[in-house]
């Protein structure tokens, strides 16, 4: 596994981490992703010919994970944090891409893309609401886990201006925001088609909830079966493996 | 066990159906009950000091429940289709009960009863959309499984009337209907406050989804834990004995 790291510099706090078939990603403490982003970018799935929008980017890892698997035509990455996009250029340097590009930016503020250009949006949000928590120390970290500068209305509303009529929004939330998730959507003509819980063992409360919309839809949800992360003897599950598989192996 | 039967008479395709600790439903191919209704009871799960509110009692199967289980101080059940209330009329004369009262009305003409006056109404609704899907031939039948006479919107609306501030409106759906439930409820000051998903197996599509919603409550939703029907022995699971099991010593 050879990466192009003398071609770019890293900060202190700052490594490559594998996603696996010869793709990295710049991680820092405070820009790095977990499962949740890794669950999002399989759930989306989008095609090979999809433009994709993933909004709040932080490192890069949906547009990555992505990349690395050979999908969509052109990935835009959306992220307002200076620290984060200057990540994910270098990512974009490593990689030797053009398929992904990087837009320093509010998520608001997005009038100069074509309206109905995207045929997929993603977004990993901010969980918390505003002030809903004890605010993390880190001022990065704040922004990314807490409602400061979007909450779901403003993310389904740039998503509904972004997508295609029958293009497709996924995110993930935790399970007690699915309501407010969903209305968001439809309040700005996205319909929640698509909904996956995911769990650790099968009878145990869902950690997360995976949401598919889609722009000027008909009303007609689907729950899917749950995504159950571990079997019972405590090893990670078939699926959660196969999503997992790639990145772990160079892990 | 003995059953007061000769106090009552029964049709031809009627009879009792016997739920545990000497309590008794008339049923009839029109208006029996299944495991949602008992999933539902056992949801609601009533203080036994609660003035409670079935609508769409069909046969009693939720106020019997709950008659078997000494909860409520009260329970007003309400049926627009006559030869249901006629079942449950004979059934509160078997099971000799001054608790249970039957009103034969539509839910959405409930002027007479005293705004605010229950801490829980429930309902296991119809399913179907009205022309949803194909009309079952026989009327009864209909009306109970499909949103002839009521749709969501005035369910919610007449639970709505009915609840005290703070109180409990609970009902079951199928999933795919889970968003547009909790968007009737909150269009009419009904807070959804807890899903529980119903699945065969951990790992399988849910059947069927249980909500509570509370009167003038804050936004806040509890995704539970999974209730599993079956192990994977393919017996019944411990929670599902447990909720079936009166009715199922005597069955």
């Amino acid at each position: 596994m050879c990466m192009l790291t003398d071609s770019i510099s890293l900060l202190e706090n700052e490594h490559i981490e594998d996603l696996g078939e010869g793709v990295g990603v710049v991680v820092s403490k405070q820009h790095t992703f977990g499962t949740d982003a890794m669950l999002l970018a399989d759930f989306a799935n989008p095609k090979f010919s999809d433009n994709a929008c993933d909004f709040g980017t932080g490192c890069g890892i949906i547009p990555f994970l992505w990349l690395r698997d050979g999908k969509c035509k052109s990935i835009s990455a959306v992220e307002i944090q200076e620290n984060a996009c200057n990540q994910v250029e270098r990512s974009i340097i490593i990689n030797k891409t053009e398929k992904i590009k990087i837009y320093n930016r509010d998520l608001k503020d997005i009038g100069d893309f074509a309206a109905g250009s995207f045929d997929v949006v993603t977004m990993n949000p901010p969980y918390k609401i505003e002030n809903g928590g004890i605010k993390n120390e880190d001022e990065s970290s704040t922004i990314a886990r807490h409602e400061t500068f979007c909450n779901m209305e403003d993310i389904a509303k740039s998503a509904s201006r972004l997508l295609r009529f029958g293009g497709k929004f996924c995110i993930c939330h935790r399970p007690e925001r699915v309501f407010d998730a969903m209305t968001a959507m439809r309040n700005n003509g996205i319909e929640p088609k698509r909904l996956r819980f995911v769990s650790k063992k099968g009878d145990t409360q869902p950690w997360l909830v995976l949401i598919e919309g889609k722009r000027g839809a008909k009303n007609g949800l689907k729950v899917e079966a749950p995504l159950v992360a571990y079997n019972n003897d405590g090893s990670l599950s078939e699926e959660m493996l196969s999503i997992t598989e790639k990145y772990r192996k160079e892990n």
